[in-house]
């Protein structure tokens, strides 16, 4: 019988372990397997060379808002619920999450640091052996509770379908995608036909994609504040830069060529997404000539057959609910980010939802996400 | 006595006509004047030697859907009330327009046009030109109806706050300022205490500022859907990028230290302004010490003080009327670009606001703009 879920957050964040990938990489890129190392700015990996610092942003959880600072830590002074999937789950129960969907780190949020590194036979492998250690040691936890994100090899977009295919069949529940594909070297944007291997791969195996924001080398959307700008701008429109995929999935014909894929937006705040509909329905009325618009429906069916937006904390898309469909609003706690809710989730849920029907509160909290994770 | 206004539309835009800096510029640069000229691509200016086209979209008012095109056209195929502020007054008053606060389109929404000339005597001389020509010929048809918004030579602003003195003494009743400041070359970004000059002047004279979308050079906001996405992704998010700069000033001192600047963020929509300050709010709440905002006050007090939005056609907008303000909100007809509601005004405010409050609706249609821009 299916566990029943009561609470699944959509948008949290794995800090890999030091040792993660010994063991894991072909005899000819044994000596180039990534180490976690220590120095004066916290802990970082050793990359081939390269090393690779953890913001202290990242790792966050249990901190005051007071202490949170970019300034790493070792893991030492982590909370163990960051790296250790049995300690997660602890902090779960302490949150009452009964699953995660989890992002990785290292990689990049959506593989962006391995896609970037020159030696592509290396990077495949990184790319396999972390999707690999994802299955066989995080989620290994309890595979109920914590569902990974596998990452693909997108320089090259048959291999990436390869590697759909793969992770679909060790068990993995979804794929994190980026939110400006194009800001790679050697990545089309989504539009691309190119892209089509990975959508017959993820229609095949039923595999929906998260599309975290932030996750452009160079982000495409809000995320540039400018030189001179207060820091609190970024953190402010951080997540409405997510807008900029979404509408490049709605007016393209993506969604009508393959009706079955689901896309997450990831942390990406619920609440604008009635302007943001009504916006882009007028926009397909009044320019859909001169822009040459193909999609022939308006953006907003699309919108409610395809996307999944979710959110930490969003009193205004709570009440503006039945603006963007019931049916495809998710939560995310953000573990062990800043902006986590933890270990607050209930107190959240039960300000935020506590007055509207329970079906709808139990859609948003699990039973969106079980149909789109194939929970069932 | 004042005029009894019922409809003020606080975003329209101004057509120059051929022959508008005839006469205007001091004797050196006489033979420099801008000259309006005809190619295969519609008309043009010829700007010391550089030819500037208008975009089709810019002067669409009355053309049908099918008929949009970005290519240019010549002045007999616009409509007169484009160019002419005569006509313009009966185009109003078929769709029960009372007054229009009109932007420049030559010297760009923000003057970025005639910022980027190297000759910067020159470009002064052509900024005060416009604003001579603004009040004296375009306003004069009349100006209790046609409401200009002076440019400023930004590249100096001890220059610009001496303009804003002298153009207020001239009758002028607002500012156009631009959306990404700092993308100009030599203009800082709004934070910088360069600005205060202008502030101060804004102080002085009551004088409110428009910061139209999209008119940063380079604009920092949503409007780089990247290589590669549909054309309408810039259509459907360029009215939200307008996030970027209001979020610049609620996150910096600006508003604090001078609390009777007013700004209207233009044809920015509105619908999205609930959610943008309560993740403002969670944002100062939450990151307020590691990100060093200094305001000490949420942010969302600062928009109510200072910020004003206006849109064309926002039904869950006015539905979330009270979580924006209903004292921060003003309609703009964007006319004669392509998402004009001209000539169904009247017809967009009745399906939106007719069964609200008639307080509130004189206030978002008429009365917060007679309060911002001096109108009694």
């Amino acid at each position: 019988m299916a566990r029943a879920y009561q609470v699944i957050s959509t948008d949290d964040h794995i800090t890999e372990p030091p040792g993660m990938f010994d063991g894991r990489l072909p005899k000819r890129f044994a000596d180039r397997t990534p180490k976690a190392i220590e120095d004066e700015d916290g802990s970082a990996w050793d990359l081939d060379g390269q090393l690779v610092h953890m913001s202290g942003l990242a790792n966050a959880a249990g901190e005051k808002i007071e202490e949170f600072s970019p300034k790493g830590k070792t893991y030492e002074h982590m909370r163990p619920g960051v790296y250790d999937p049995r300690e997660r789950l602890k902090d779960m129960d302490l949150d009452g999450v009964d699953a995660q969907v989890c992002f990785p780190t290292l990689p990049g949020g959506a593989n962006g640091t391995f896609i970037e590194l020159p030696d592509k036979e290396y990077a495949l492998e990184l790319t396999r052996a972390y999707n690999d250690w994802l299955v066989e040691e995080w989620c290994a936890a309890d595979p109920e509770r914590i569902l990974g994100l596998a990452v693909l090899p997108l320089w090259d977009l048959p291999a990436s379908a390869a590697e759909v295919r793969r992770v679909a069949g060790k068990g993995v529940k979804g794929l994190s995608l980026p939110s400006a594909p194009q800001s790679y070297p050697g990545v089309p944007a989504f539009p691309d036909p190119a892209w089509d291997a990975v959508w017959d791969a993820m229609t095949e195996t039923g595999l929906p994609a998260e599309v975290h924001i932030a996750t452009g080398k160079k982000d495409l959307g809000v995320l540039q504040p400018g030189v001179g700008s207060p820091a609190a701008v970024f953190v402010h429109l951080a997540p409405a830069s997510n807008m900029t995929v979404v509408s490049t999935l709605l007016f393209s014909d993506i969604l009508l060529r393959y009706p079955t894929l689901k896309f997450v937006s990831a942390e990406s705040g619920i609440g604008w997404v009635p302007y943001f509909l009504e916006r882009a329905d007028y926009t397909f009325r009044k320019h859909r000539f001169w822009t040459g618009t193909s999609t022939g429906v308006p953006p907003s069916e699309l919108f409610r057959q395809s996307i999944y937006v979710n959110y930490i904390s969003d009193k205004a898309g709570i009440e503006l609910r039945h603006m963007i469909g019931v049916d495809n609003i998710m939560i995310g706690t953000d573990y062990p980010h800043t902006d986590t809710s933890w270990p607050d989730t209930q107190r959240v849920i039960k300000e935020q939802m506590g007055d509207i029907p329970d079906d709808e509160r139990y859609k948003i909290c699990a039973g969106n996400a079980v149909r789109v994770f194939n929970l069932v």
